[in-house]
Parts: C-alpha cells; sequence; structure tokens
C-alpha cells in the first residue's frame, strides 16, 4: 500500500495513515470526551445502501478505521447500524493491542448482539440504553453484555451530553471514535459533541434513491452549521481520508 | 486567493485553480463531446437544499466555476436548476472572453427563460426540447431562445446520446460542462456519457431529510458503477477541488 499524505504540504509517502495520531484526552463539551466521527462515502456522498456499507473502503480504509480505533478509548455505533449488518467494533487480535471498549447506543433495545456483534477476546461491549426503555429488554441484554440506563431526552432518545460525561467520570473514557449511523451522527453534530470528522471518500459513484441509500447524516437541517476546518488529506491510489476540525460557530445561516 | 495544488504531488501554491486546464475535443461516447460534470457539495453530500444551491461554494470556488466554463464550448444544466432559482451560465463579460454556448435540456419545456435565466451579452441560448413535449411549447419557447427538438427516449425525455451527437456535429460544440441537476447528472452518468467529474467539497456539514435536499446524482442505484480516478486535488482554505476521470468497468457490483 502506498500512501501520500498530501495536506499540509510538503506532500510525502507515509507507510500508514493515521499512525501518528495522538487524541487529546478531552473534547468540546464540557466533562466529556474527545469524540471524533469516523465515516467512509462515495463521492457523490452515499455512506450506505439498504443500511450496509455497500462494500464501500479498501483494505487500506479498513486499515485505517482500525488504526483510528486503536488510538481511542471507545468505539460506538447506533443500534441501527448493528440490526443492518455484521460487524466488529474492535481491533485485530493478531495486533496484541489493547481492544477498545466497544459501546451501542439504543432507545429500544432492539440490538442483535448475538447475531450481529463480532466481538474479539479481550473487549468489552457496554450498552447504553434509554430510560425510556421497557424494563424487560434490560433483563434480555443484561446476559450478553453490561447495560447502563441514560436519561432520555423529550423524544425517548438517549441523552447523549448526559451519556458523554458518564463515559468520562465514571468509566474513565477520554476519546471515542463514532462510527455512524447517521442518525446518532447527526445527534451527535447537531448536539455540538462532535470534535473531529474523519471522512473516507471512496472513488465510487453510487446514485440510489434516497429511501434505499444513507448520507453521512439523518436528521433534519441543521440550525446552526459547524464550520469545518481541514486539517489533513491523505491519497492511497484514488482514495481519499479527509480529517476536519469542526467549529460551531452562532452564525446562522439563510 | 490562497490556492494549493496538492495532488499530483509536488504541492504548490497557484494563483488560480483550473488555469491550466485543456479539455480534449472528443468524449468517450463516440461522436459526442468531451462532458464533464461541474458540482459542490457539502461534506455530507448536499448539493442543494430546497433545490437551490444554499449558499455552497466561496467566491474562490465560483471563480474555478468561471475557469472551467471558459475552457468549454457549452455549458449546460436540466430545465429544474433553472426552476429552482435564477442563475447565468455565463462568464463574467468584463473578463473579455467568449462566452459558451448556454444549453438547457427539458422535456416538457417547463423552462422559466425570462425569470430565472441571466445572458449576459454575446450569449447564444439552445434549448434542447424533447421530442415528446407539446407543440404549443416551442411557440412559446422560440421567441426567446433557439429550440431544437430532440428525439425522446422510452420515457419521454430528450435523448442524451443523440443530443451530444447533434451537438458536436451539427453545432461544433467539442467539450460541455454539465452543472446539474441531479436528475441530468444522474441521466448522463448511467448512460456512460461523462468523462469527467469536477466537485467542490465545501467546508460545511448541511443535514436535511431527503425530500428537501439534493445529492449529487438524483435516480436509481446504477447497476454499473463507473470507476473514478483522482486526477487533481486543489485546496483553498478548508475548500477543496476533486477532479475525477470516469472509467467504466463492466464489472457489476453485488
Amino acid at each position: 500500500m502506498r500512501a501520500l499524505r498530501l495536506y499540509p504540504p510538503p506532500g510525502r509517502e507515509v507507510s500508514a495513515i493515521y499512525e501518528d495520531l495522538d487524541l487529546p484526552p478531552a473534547g468540546r463539551y464540557a466533562g466529556g470526551p474527545y469524540v471524533v466521527l469516523n465515516m467512509v462515502s462515495s463521492v457523490d456522498g452515499r455512506t450506505a445502501m439498504e443500511g450496509k456499507a455497500a462494500g464501500l473502503g479498501s483494505p487500506t480504509d479498513r486499515r485505517a478505521m482500525r488504526t483510528l480505533r486503536s488510538k481511542a478509548d471507545a468505539v460506538m455505533i447506533g443500534a441501527g447500524t448493528l440490526r443492518a449488518e455484521s460487524l466488529s467494533l474492535g481491533l485485530d487480535p493478531s495486533e496484541g493491542l489493547p481492544q477498545p471498549l466497544a459501546i451501542i447506543v439504543t432507545n429500544t433495545g432492539d440490538v442483535p448482539l448475538e447475531e450481529h456483534l463480532i466481538v474479539p477476546e479481550g473487549q468489552e461491549v457496554l450498552i447504553l440504553l434509554s430510560e425510556a426503555a421497557r424494563k424487560s429488554v434490560v433483563d434480555r441484554l443484561g446476559k450478553l453484555a453490561r447495560v447502563v440506563r441514560m436519561p432520555a431526552d423529550s423524544s425517548g432518545a438517549v441523552d447523549l451530553e448526559e451519556a458523554l460525561r458518564d463515559l468520562k467520570s465514571e468509566r474513565g473514557v477520554e476519546s471515542i471514535v463514532v462510527e455512524g449511523g447517521p442518525g446518532l451522527n447527526h445527534a451527535l453534530i447537531s448536539r455540538y459533541l462532535v470534535d473531529e470528522l474523519f471522512l473516507t471518500v471512496a472513488p465510487e459513484v453510487l446514485g440510489g434513491t434516497a429511501d434505499r441509500t444513507l448520507t453521512l447524516l439523518k436528521g433534519p437541517e441543521l440550525t446552526i452549521r459547524p464550520t469545518l476546518e481541514l486539517l489533513s488529506i491523505y491519497a492511497a491510489e484514488s482514495e481519499l481520508f479527509l480529517r476536519y476540525s469542526l467549529v460551531c460557530t452562532t452564525s446562522n445561516s439563510t
């Protein structure tokens, strides 16, 4: 794999993407960990088809994803992403690194843990379950993983500010990589809880009607748009690895 | 404006983006012109909100857009884009350059030319109207611009292969910049009629539900996905200017 670091200049060849990354221990949200989103999208902005990652992302992207995970204390996804396909939130055991905490956020408890979550040896799994979910759900999930009830916001969804604060203060989580889905991404960004966005742009165009495809964010138009500051660009073949910092301003776009 | 050319390396500062561009005189489609798409999207893949460009794109992007137009014989849009907002398909007259031919593709003839098309002095306007459109439409539009009836495909839409061949053979158009909308983009890409994609990635995330936002392509999942080859990257502040070549392969994604 030949990867180029292009930005900031000067460009140079590197042996791996994000290998020298060092996430800070505190995020923009007071009392919360440093939160980064990591997603892969096509050039036409699709992150998934029929809920699945649609074969986007090369082996280089998957390696960069594992590198990012290895830099964080925890990897978080929304339950919808797990319902859509089987996946692991861990590292390749052969690398011999400590496994990040796997966190799944769920409002209802509908989480197919046994069917879809691949848990490497040594990885702990934490379910953040909304207090609005039924009690019987706790009994079922509690047999499979540690379940923490979280205060619900007005819609019954997990209160993400509370959840992040709890993860840091109670569990020592100082950095989190969030890997979607678009609903969780939107909830976090619209609450100004995201510090950085890592976006891999796969050299493909997919098309697909809106009811069958997903984009990076699922939810209403952001009333206050964060400004993105480009931090770095890597390229491997025609695949791009973009890293942005999110800067929230109070200026509203009209 | 400080712009950086980042790819291919070595990176260097440039005074303008795409100024040294030279489009070839023949496209991938036999007998057709060289066709490039030029679009601006947010990092989350939105190209428009409520049909309008949503304030995406900086002055640097608008300058790059005009540079691209100056390199082509014609600038083409779909009628829906013109219905959504007022726009010009020409160059700033102060630059003293010959104006590209403005081409609007319409299946029905519903084109608000007088209300929405800003035509700089010296620019010719051509309406490509489907043969499926009613005759009365021709009379109305013919008073405002040159109207050419085009064979319709099975859905009543303009036959784009025929249209491109006609533009080259009858009107000497050797290169076209297509500026959307997503329906026209999809129709062209799914018929393998696009040679290159120029995409500006504005450093913003927008969100927005699918019924209110547009992405680069509007239409069903592409059955044969073109592979994109990265040709160049420029950056100005945190805005990215990506240029891809489209390579159509016969391998189907499953």
